[in-house]
């Protein structure tokens, strides 16, 4: 619930493709950011180009709300930040993703983020109305994101910093007496096989082995796997 | 240069559509990723619907290699990283976008990144080819990246730790042609010593082999003496 509360909301301005609006409504549901506003949407709303370009975050796309102008879609919100791609004469902090991301969660209240439309962005008066400007920092070169694409980075940072249930654990290595019981198979054989033949290299060879298959932390099964196919070669 | 030589390879495995080998292009060079490989493009390569939706990023699909296999596409790479959604049943370390971005980075060596078909990922045959698994942390109610958006978010956190001071090389993972090299070569011994002797087992014997052996990432020098121990066995 906490972290439902601090999830920013995504503010499109002026929108003007459905299919952009479809496509953002999935980046944000990937990672678990649910709340949309439209301020203008060019073609209204709602637009039957969304539905199909959103693969299933249709939640998302119902609940989001419309409102005239950037004024009205933010007057709720703590917190403001507008993105833009290129530096603006503008006097105001300059944030990545990432800060944002850190410190919407740690400041809680309800923050809101402003994409400008597809062509042109947001104009002044608009990146006026936010407290902090959100720049993805891209290739200064090639700087090409569609709005879905800034939008899922912003996310994705957000989601990165909640705390999310992480991957179930891997199964843990095997103890180490059963790679001890595995090395000492191997040396044996090797040892009948004539390997070690040069004797006063014998030791350096041994630490080489138990190193080798010390390493990758084998699993209990593994290394049952890896005597098997000791076993069936010296059979 | 540096950070050139560290920049993963972008390995799109049996692509669908050309729009998306287009978009994915478009999501590398916004962070400066920039080598593209494609497996077995199912509509061959070039492809007239890359270019428009790589809005400008031309220089990479100019610059893009095709291969028959994906053992092929990886033969130089001293790491790989398969990208799946979903657990599989392998035991392999799963990473995150940003602990594979750190890990390429401090590692070195040609590194990587296996994306597999639009519809139906990797297979277990090409994860088994990868040191490691790579898994973007979605929303577990709603996983529904597209493949530029998975590519996306793997270039921006290589990108976001390029300036991470590098750290000594250790000494590389052997080139997957040289597992591939050690596999094969214990692969014939086992099929002589009757190891396989259940023919409908064998091929997942072979998977849980190939996997012992390629995710440790043993150095050229330790691929050569696991070589000796079978030749030693098997003499």
């Amino acid at each position: 619930m906490e972290s439902e509360a601090a999830s920013p909301i995504v503010v499109l301005v002026r929108p003007q493709l459905g299919r952009n609006i479809g496509t953002t409504a999935r980046a944000m549901l990937n990672f678990g950011v649910t709340r949309l506003r439209l301020v203008a949407p060019r073609d209204g709303w709602p637009n039957p180009d969304a539905g199909p370009a959103a693969s299933g975050a249709d939640e998302v796309l119902a609940g989001a709300e419309v409102f005239p102008t950037v004024d009205a879609a933010v007057a709720d919100c703590t917190h403001v930040y507008a993105t833009t791609v290129r530096k603006r004469g503008l006097i105001k902090r300059v944030v990545t993703p990432e800060e944002a991301a850190r410190e919407t969660h740690m400041r809680g209240g309800r923050t809101a983020i402003l994409f400008g439309a597809e062509a042109t962005g947001l104009d002044n008066d608009e990146v006026g109305r936010a407290q902090e400007i959100l720049t993805v920092p891209v290739n200064p070169d090639f700087s090409s994101l569609n709005l879905a694409q800034a939008v899922i980075l912003c996310a994705y940072e957000w989601s990165r910093h909640a705390d999310l249930p992480r991957a179930e654990p891997l199964e843990p290595p095997a103890p180490q007496t059963e790679v001890d019981g595995l090395v000492g198979q191997l040396d044996e054989a090797l040892e009948t096989a004539g390997y070690y033949r040069v004797e006063s290299r014998a030791p350096a060879a041994r630490r080489t082995l138990r190193s080798l298959l010390t390493r990758p932390g084998y699993t209990a099964q593994e290394v049952r796997t890896l005597r098997g196919i000791i076993s069936s070669l010296t059979r």
